[in-house]
């Protein structure tokens, strides 16, 4: 038992940077060697306060790396057709190699026709199904891998922590992180269970784990008796609770009790500072990929 | 325990032939309402002996049911490019509803390239990684699911073996059974641990399953001691193994060792005449479902 020692915090912040870094660097050999400057273009539909930070935060992130962001603001009462018209304007421009469409869409659209209009190769989000069949085979490659579940995996390797054999599991199976999170742990050989809401016995299942990739949205669910001595826990929950000490009112916390973590894990990621700022430098990277596949530079 | 009682054995050749009679009767209902009948191609490259044996199979189960055959054999020489011929033929063909490349091919093709080019309207095997990505994904759905996982699901289906919250365990992870096999019992809300190669305890994770589906290729690997008393096995596994008894000089095992998991597990299929009939009867069924969906017929 490992209750006296202190987990190892996984500093996603520093990682970013570290990744953001590299990005600006490759960034300018591109466009030194080949004149290319990669593009991400975003489309946001609506006038939503949090996907207008979310933009402005990709927009900041894309400049701060040397990446063009491009950007489309359509009103709320915007047509599908008018979102597919942009879609296929920035899917012939040479100059975009990454396409996002900020989510939720306005109810009366549909998300998927939406989002499968996106041409593979500048789906940086790596949601289209065939990316994600590929990411599901042995012997394929997607072209994408979804940011988020990419960022959890990077930060296990950026800090050497093996999965080759590992015990891992992963509670949530949602399309944009449990279930690719899942794909990514065995194609890296890891033995992988998935935890959710039907299942009868979580806590003895995550208590088996060495790796605990929780992506479930409910705050503290996960407390320090579940967690395996010496496991590694990646907390990709940001979930807001009551703090009548912060002069917000409340504060964000993971899915994973921190505290009692930090006492018997060997390595935890905190909330904030953890997985948030990797899924920004992933989507950077992804853009980064695709530009350098479209133009055959390595 | 339960060492005393001995399991059920779950009867794959009486259910696939219950599935093969009501395909026969609604193969009828099909062609009795708009004349259509559903069809299957084969394309069959090169002589090996298995590969015809495996055709031929097909050819008479189609049969059985109303379904035509189309076959298409070409010489082991053949050019990549005349088997895509032979499958852009196939698929422009209306009357041709399912189209089914047999595998392996000859080393000098590229089993991707032909594999793809299969519409997916007509990928009745379910392999394309459209399909697999569908099947991975909440809240879509495959146009055809993999004919053996389908068929071990099916299995667990007509004998009232619930899946919902249950510990199930996939012992490997192929594309073509393992990893299907897993999307499926996760969509059908069990906790799903893959197990595989470099599983460094898979006894230990086995031995939590209350559904084990095997799929490994080993004779004989999963031992009554790792089976959790009253839990279901469906034995994908089929392998030879010397036996001087019988006239060929061998006799075909499961994965399972079937004499001890008839003493632990409450229900197991037999190795053979358990998986192996549903896997032709559910490729009948994909065929089906496709002419069905193209013609609009409920």
């Amino acid at each position: 038992m490992a209750m006296d020692s202190s987990a190892k915090v996984i500093d996603g912040k520093a990682v970013a940077k570290q990744i953001r870094d590299e990005i600006t660097a490759e960034v300018s050999r591109i466009r030194e060697a080949t004149g290319v400057i990669p593009g991400l273009a975003v489309i946001l539909v609506g006038d939503r306060k949090d996907s207008a930070t979310y933009v402005r935060n990709k927009k900041k992130a894309c400049e701060s790396v040397g990446i063009n962001s491009l950007e489309a603001n359509l009103p709320e009462d915007s047509t599908e057709e008018e979102v597919l018209n942009y879609i296929s304007g920035y899917n012939d421009d040479p100059s975009v190699h990454g396409i996002l469409v900020q989510l939720p869409l306005p109810s009366h659209m549909n998300e998927q026709n939406i989002l499968n209009a996106v041409r593979i190769e500048k789906d940086v989000d790596g949601f289209h199904p065939l990316n994600i069949g590929r990411l599901a085979m042995r012997g394929r490659d997607p072209l994408f891998v979804p940011c988020t579940p990419k960022g959890c995996i990077e930060l296990l390797h950026r800090y050497n922590i093996s999965i080759k054999g590992k015990r891992a599991v992963v509670i949530g199976r949602s399309n944009i992180v449990g279930m690719p999170a899942a794909l990514l742990l065995q194609r890296e050989d890891a033995t992988v269970s998935i935890v959710h809401s039907r299942t009868s016995n979580p806590e003895e299942i995550i208590r088996q784990a060495d790796i605990i990739i929780s992506a479930v949205g409910k705050a503290n669910m996960v407390r320090g008796s579940w967690i395996k001595p010496g496991a590694v826990i990646i907390d990709v929950g940001i979930n807001p609770v009551d703090d009548p000490n912060s002069p917000r009112g409340y504060k964000l916390v993971g899915d994973v009790c921190y505290e009692e973590a930090i006492k018997v894990a060997s390595a935890v990621t905190p909330v904030p500072g953890g997985v948030g700022p990797m899924t920004i430098a992933m989507l950077l990277q992804n853009t980064l990929i695709s530009a350098k596949r479209v133009h055959n530079f390595e």
